[in-house]
C-alpha cells in the first residue's frame, strides 16, 4: 500500500522503534483535511518509525456530547473508516476503541485519587474549552475530569510519545504529573514518562478563512468528500476580496487557497511561482484554484478508493477494530496490574 | 446458624422478596459496635427479607486514604472476616470486593457525564465531609466524584434499598438523579429508583462520650476484641461525673453506659428498673458497668467463636469474597449493558 503524505512533512527527531505512540481522535463527525494535514499524515509517517495506537475516543466524546450520545456512536465507524482510507495500515497501527477498554475506566478511577479539584480547574486547555462550549455553573463532572481519562488512555498503552498541538500541551503535562504520582506510590518507574511531540504544521484554516476547519463549523473538506464536493468547496473558498481582476495585485496572505496549497502542493517550487504571480497581478483566482483542485483530488482520490473498498467490507473493518481494540487491552491489563499493585489492591 | 441482632430491631416496612439491598463499609479499621448498632444488625435481619449485597468498598476508600493505601489493603479480608462472625450469610447476602468489579469504574466514567460539578459541590453530605477531613484546595478530584461513584455501586446491582444514616440522604438523592438522567436516555425506566431505608438506631457514643463511637477515634470496642479489652474499655467509659458515691442520685442522660444498655441489653425492663434506681441513688456505676460487661459478652463470644473459626480458614473466606463478587458482577454487567445502551455505546 503506497502512503499518502503530507507535501512537506515535519523531521521527526529521536524517535526509535522503542518509542510508542498513542493518538487518536474524538467521533463527533468524519474526518477531514484539517485532520489530515494536523495529525493524520503524521500518523502515516509515525507508523514507519514505530508502535502506535490510534484510540476512538468516543468517551471522551461524551464529556461534552452526553446530550446527543447518537452523534458518537454514529461516527464510531466513519472515523475507523477514514484511517483505514488515508493508509493507517492495522499491521503497523492498532486501532482501539476507548469505550471497548474497561481497564482505562479503572485507570481513570484510580487517578482521580491523585489529583486535585484545584489542579483540574486550572488546566489551561480544560479552562479554555470550558470558555469555548459555553459552560459555566453546568460543566459536566466529566469534562472537568477528562484529563485525568486521557493521563489513563496514554499509561494504559504505556506510550512514550503523544502527538499534540501546543494548545495541548497542559494535557500532557497533567499526564506526566499522574505517572510521577503513581511511580512515587509504587516506589519504582512502573510507568513511562511520556513525551510531547509538538505538532509542526500550522493550523488549517476553514473554507471561509475563519479560524480553523471545524466539524461542525461547515467549512470543512471531509476525507471522504467526492471531487464534485470538493470543487464547489474549492469554488467558494476565501481569498483576498481586494483582488477582484485577474490583472489587479492579489494578497497571498490570509487567502486560504495558498494556505491549502503550502499545507498539500507536492511541489513547493511551483506554490512560490504562483505566489509570485499572484501577488504582481495577472494570475486569476480561478487559475490558483484549479491547481489547488488537482492537487487535493490527487491526493484523495486513492482515500475515495480505499473508502468505498471497506466500506464493502464493514465486517472485516469491525475485526480490524476488535484486533486493535485487544492489542491495547493487553497493554492496558498490564499497565492495571501495575497501577493497582502500587496502590495496594488485591484480587480475592 | 443463630442469627445474632440488636435487643430491639426497628421496624422493617415495605421489605419485600423483591428487593435488594445494597450496603457496605470502607475497609479502613476493623468493625466495632458502633458499626453494629448503626447497621451491622440490620444486614442480619435485612438478609432473611431480601437479597443483600454487602460492598468491601475499598476503592472509596482510597478516595481520602490515598497516601496510605497499606490501611485499605490491609483491612479487606479483616471487614469480610467481621462480616461473617456477626453471622451475615454468604448464602443470602453476597460480600463483595469493589475494587474487583470493573464495570463499577466503567458506570461511573459514564455516570460523570450526567452529573454537573455544581452539583457535586453543593452535595451537603460532600460539603460536610470536605470540612471534617480539612480538604481546601487540595480536595482530590475523586473525593468530589465519589457520590457518582456510589451511584455506581447502587444501579450496579439494581439495588431498590439503601440502608443509610439521615446524613447520607444527600447521597442518595445523587443517585436517584442519576438514575432519571440514565433513563431519559434511554427513554425507558432501565433502571430501578433506589429507596431510602433510614436507619431507626441513634448513633452508638465512643467510650468517652465525646461524639460517635469511630474507627481512628480510640474510643471503639472492636467487634473482635476479646473479653480482657471489653472489661478494660467498659472501665474506662463515661458515665456521670458528678455521680461519686454508689448513693449519690445518678445522671442516666449522657451516659455512655446506659446508651449501650440501651442498644444492646435484650432486657428492656432490666435497664429501666437499673436507670430508675441509678437516678434515685443506692446504684453504683460498677454495678451498671458489670451488667453491661455481661450483655456485651453475651453478644461478642459467638462472634469471637466464629470469627476464630473463619480466620483458620482464610482460603475459604476468599472463597466467599470470590463468589459473592462474582454475583455482584453479574448484575453488574446487566445494569452496564442498560446504560450502555443508553448511551448508544456499540461493541464492535
Amino acid at each position: 500500500m503506497t502512503d499518502i503524505t503530507l507535501a512537506r512533512p515535519a523531521p521527526a527527531p529521536g524517535i526509535t522503534e522503542a518509542d510508542t505512540v498513542l493518538t487518536g481522535d474524538r467521533p463527533t463527525g468524519p474526518l477531514h483535511l484539517g485532520h489530515y494535514a494536523g495529525s493524520l499524515a503524521n500518523r502515516l509517517r509515525l507508523q514507519r518509525l514505530c508502535r502506535q495506537f490510534v484510540l476512538i475516543a468516543d468517551l471522551q466524546a461524551l464529556t461534552d456530547n452526553a446530550a446527543d450520545p447518537g452523534r458518537v456512536s454514529r461516527n464510531v465507524m466513519e472515523v475507523a473508516l477514514d484511517h483505514l482510507a488515508i493508509g493507517i495500515d492495522p499491521a503497523r497501527s492498532h486501532i482501539a476503541l476507548q469505550s471497548a477498554m474497561p481497564e482505562l475506566a479503572e485507570l481513570a478511577m484510580l487517578y482521580l485519587n491523585l489529583v486535585t479539584v484545584a489542579r483540574l480547574e486550572r488546566n489551561p486547555t480544560v479552562r479554555d474549552e470550558i470558555r469555548q462550549r459555553g459552560f459555566a455553573r453546568d460543566l459536566p463532572a466529566g469534562f472537568l475530569c477528562y484529563p485525568v481519562s486521557q493521563a489513563a488512555d496514554i499509561t494504559a498503552v504505556a506510550a512514550t510519545l503523544v502527538p499534540v498541538g501546543a494548545d495541548q500541551a497542559p494535557m500532557l503535562e497533567q499526564t506526566v504529573e499522574v505517572v510521577r504520582a503513581v511511580n512515587r506510590l509504587a516506589g519504582d518507574a512502573v510507568l513511562p514518562e511520556p513525551r510531547i511531540l509538538l505538532s509542526a504544521t500550522p493550523r488549517l484554516p476553514g473554507l471561509d478563512g475563519q479560524g480553523k476547519m471545524g466539524k461542525s463549523a461547515g467549512n470543512a473538506i471531509d476525507l471522504r468528500a467526492d471531487a464534485d464536493t470538493v470543487r464547489a468547496a474549492i469554488r467558494r473558498m476565501y481569498t483576498d476580496p481586494g483582488h477582484v481582476r485577474a490583472e489587479d495585485p492579489g494578497r497571498v496572505e490570509g487567502n486560504v487557497v495558498f494556505a491549502y496549497l503550502d499545507a498539500f502542493d507536492p511541489d513547493p517550487a511551483g506554490v512560490a511561482a504562483l505566489k509570485q504571480r499572484y501577488r504582481a497581478g495577472g494570475l486569476g483566482d480561478m487559475a490558483v484554484k484549479r491547481r489547488l483542485e488537482e492537487v487535493l483530488n490527487a491526493l484523495l482520490a486513492p482515500i475515495r478508493t480505499r473508502r468505498a473498498e471497506f466500506a464493502r467490507a464493514p465486517d472485516e473493518v469491525r475485526a480490524i477494530l476488535r484486533r486493535g481494540t485487544e492489542a491495547a487491552r493487553a497493554e492496558a491489563a498490564r499497565t492495571l496490574d501495575a497501577v493497582r499493585a502500587a496502590f495496594g489492591l488485591v484480587r480475592p
